[in-house]
């Protein structure tokens, strides 16, 4: 069964550099809320951007808590990602129904993923507003040892269900495929 | 063989939507160099940010320019990839010995790559100095209709070569993988 291991915050962008879709979730006072999101990406070693749109219920948490959390999810869960990404707390407060959560370093994150990251924003108010742009610093990074370790994805052993999405649009979904090793390739920031 | 299509730009956002590994190529005063980046998300359905380290030789030329140009490449071109992000024109001058390219809305593209776009950079001085953060808009785009057409990748029915690259460090780069599609999934922003 799963087995989280902190992940190196100099090693933290791998976690998402591949490209997968993510699960924000953010709470405040009490009331917490997730959401799909795509446009994820890193912006150092250990720091994000994240667009979300201004009408997400999501947003408005982490617009007041101040940090917010990153789930890899796994392949098996797309259902669960795509309903994420299509309901709003705003007019479905039965969105979570069913979702476990647990806190790590004071930010919501859900049961049963790939990898977390734990974020806190760094403000920049002109690129939130006019772009829906967020920066964030990474304070903590965890993966489940079945999937990632010492540094890097071991999807050449995994089944597909254990592999990450990743969402083009209208309802497709892709999972990571096959492997290959370039010698030369040290580091592609 | 190749056929490129125009992508119309409120899908461009499509075409890196799952997070593939990119090449970004620049000119000014006819230098041209093209470099790997994997650093790169949507913005909205037409933008894009990329990140690109003050270091880099591209971002010279494109910071003159104003403008770059964004190829999705082959999971057959991994070397390239690798070699584009490994070497750079300030050492190396031979860096694009072999590279073909041409010019498409003023800014160079390689050969033979899956998709591209044309951006135009949105200035914010202070994200390109502090985060290497740059914002861009794309102001067109383009995709091989043998892997994506009508606004979707078709990678179901394609070889690996022929998908995209996903690269996550130390030489180790993923293709697409197996598709799956949840009919609730809409739109994730």
């Amino acid at each position: 069964k799963m087995a989280l291991q902190k992940v190196d915050l100099e090693k933290a962008y791998r976690l998402i550099n591949h490209g997968p879709t993510l699960i924000i979730c953010a709470s405040h006072d009490d009331v917490v809320d997730a959401m799909s999101a795509s446009w994820v990406c890193p912006l150092d070693y250990d720091k994000v951007t994240a667009v979300v749109a201004s009408g997400s219920f999501t947003r408005t948490l982490f617009e007041k808590s101040g940090k917010f959390g990153l789930c890899v999810p796994f392949f098996k869960d797309t259902a669960l990602v795509a309903r994420l990404g299509t309901t709003s707390m705003h007019s479905d407060k039965e969105k979570l129904a069913g979702v476990e959560m647990f806190y790590e370093n004071g930010v919501p994150l859900l049961k049963e993923c790939a990898a977390y990251m734990v974020c806190e924003i760094i403000k920049d108010a002109k690129n939130e507003s006019e772009f829906d742009l967020f920066k964030a610093k990474v304070v903590a990074a965890y993966a489940d040892t079945r999937v990632f370790e010492g540094g890097h994805w071991k999807f050449e052993n995994l089944d597909d269900e254990l592999k990450t999405p990743h969402y083009i649009a209208g309802g497709q979904f892709y999972a990571d495929g096959a492997a290959k090793f370039e010698e030369r390739a040290a580091i592609i920031g």
